[in-house]
């Protein structure tokens, strides 16, 4: 089933509090808002295919040029239009990830490839055998940084290598950095600054995580390939972007002190929350990012930890159908204190009752 | 240039009247601005992937089963989804017409085939004609009633001949009624519900221009072939319709009284306009929908209307750059009493000065 395929389901899922989907805690800033209230009476208007306000934005804002740049209804928008215009005969996807890259894949009768992590290593990327798996024959990768849904992430220095490895032998790089601005030290891991030293690579950033924007959908790509980029502006309808959206993002860009509030919530509670995890025996995996990613063993769940979370309202995320994962894995978001503790204390209630449903 | 593809292009033309693209002239509902106002706080959620409050309204709004229903990004989304998940090898469009069908169709390597609508014929389809034209190896036609830019609508008993040769040489056919509910009587026209008796039959209809909310982008399908339905809700990324469109939409679907207004206000308005710029000596076609199409000699505008118009503040659809059409054509959309004199007035200017920029 579509709804079942990723988190953030609350409308087939009634509950009170949603850990399923990794959203900026905080939801939109009070002037994004405004910004909308505000807006409302001009939205008979069609929005600007060419999003120049937005585009002149992020331009100033990455310090890259405006042709650089596309933006799209969403990051996973942007996925299947990437795939459109390529036409990737072969690409590689590593395992667990993010499903919509393997989706727009298949969707285009690509053939795809797996490089799975694997639990023995604590999903941390075998980077030799990731890089010996990189030849000519593959014409497109997609990396997500920190990962979905273990929030591991990968070093600068380490991206670098893959970005030159994929330079190297003509591969395109999509490096998915939905979540980066969430780790704690987001240049630490970031390729913005270096789209200008490989060609080949394309950074997929989204709004609606960093800026709990979910609803309007806001997305967008940069690369110096900026013929790429031309077509990926050409590719599908004119009027992708809302107005909305194009109108909340531009405003965004200007919330400096609520992104640092975010990660300074952000980086103490994930601690936190997985010292609470790892003591009620979880197998707790290194996120540094807005979710945590954990193995629920079944000794005191029979296994059933999403169905007796969300008899208590609590939605967390089932990674059972993530592509190398089996039952018993599970994703939650980092929010704020008052609802991470009411997770925590659901968690042990499972433990000292037993619940069953 | 992207941006010159189609009217509604207020960002890179600043002018006080755009008569350029064909929306509600009364902008969005009071009622439904308040319900988006009221939304803004819960748009940090993602919207539901599957649109099941909005597919409800319109199963019960459209008397159809949700299940034939499609919500998209718009419809010039959904025109681009049915593509990819039809991928014909041979389809015919009508020239001149709305450009996405033609460019969708180019964008899945499909072989397009054009029906040309004839000056002569006072661009009225050659119904004998079209019909003939359509064989086993056709896979997809897309029909526009009423067409844009024209304005002319077909009636119901003929679009029900087409339907009927559509399913017997096995061709799916799109009908656009993305205008059709400014017509006077759109039952007298729309295909709506027929669909049960021609399941190659999918119309596709858009609350963008019928409610004035292009800003924010929503379009549906509705198709008895409940399998193409399915297909087309699995193409593409899963979120495709933002939050605030889906409920702008449940919510619009309620102002019965407002679309009353509008057609009153249309129907009277667009009479008015015609006989003035027949008036000026324009040649003036046959529409009856929200916008109107004519050709200006060039007498007195020196075939530079636009620009003269652009002067004064007022964008109209030079429609030079649909197939099928040269120099000289041009459409305006219906609008309110003032704003209509507004366009007059300076038309009437223009033919008294010789005005030249």
């Amino acid at each position: 089933m579509l709804n079942n395929r990723h988190g953030g389901d609350i409308y087939q899922n009634i509950v009170s509090d949603d850990f399923s989907a990794n959203i900026n805690p905080f939801g939109m800033s009070d002037r994004v808002k405004e910004v909308l209230r505000r807006s409302v009476d001009g939205w008979n208007c069609y929005p600007d295919p060419e999003c120049r306000e937005l585009v002149q934005k992020l331009s100033v804002f990455h310090q890259v040029p405006a042709a650089a740049i596309c933006c799209g209804n969403g990051a996973a928008d942007l996925i299947y239009r990437l795939v459109q215009i390529t036409q990737p005969a072969r690409a590689l996807v590593l395992a667990p990830a993010f499903s919509e890259y393997e989706q727009a894949l298949l969707s285009a009768g690509c053939e795809v490839e797996y490089f799975y992590l694997s639990a023995d290593r604590d999903f941390v990327p075998d980077w030799d055998g990731l890089l010996k798996r990189l030849s000519p024959r593959l014409d497109l990768l997609f990396f997500c940084n920190p990962n979905n849904p273990t929030g591991i992430p990968t070093v600068k220095e380490k991206m670098r290598e893959l970005a030159q490895a994929c330079q190297d032998n003509d591969i395109l790089l999509a490096v998915d950095e939905c979540f980066c601005d969430f780790l704690d030290v987001p240049r630490h891991y970031s390729l913005l600054s270096d789209t200008g030293r490989y060609p080949r690579l394309l950074v997929l950033k989204a709004f609606t995580k960093t800026y709990a924007m979910a609803a309007l959908r806001l997305g967008y790509g940069i690369s110096m390939d900026i013929d790429l980029i031309k077509r990926l502006r050409l590719s599908g309808q004119p009027w992708s972007v809302s107005l909305p959206a194009q109108q909340a993002g531009a405003a965004a860009l200007e919330e400096d002190s609520y992104m640092a509030r975010t990660i300074r919530l952000i980086a103490g509670q994930r601690e936190l929350l997985k010292q609470e995890l790892m003591r009620l025996g979880y197998r707790v995996y290194d996120s540094q990012a807005n979710y945590i990613f954990f193995r629920d063993l079944g000794q005191e769940s029979g296994g059933r930890l999403w169905e007796l979370l969300k008899a208590k309202g609590i939605l967390i995320r089932d990674c059972s159908n993530y592509r190398g994962l089996t039952g018993g894995y599970y994703r939650i978001a980092v929010k704020t204190a008052p609802e991470n503790r009411h997770l925590i204390e659901a968690l042990k209630d499972i433990h000292k009752t037993g619940d069953t449903i």
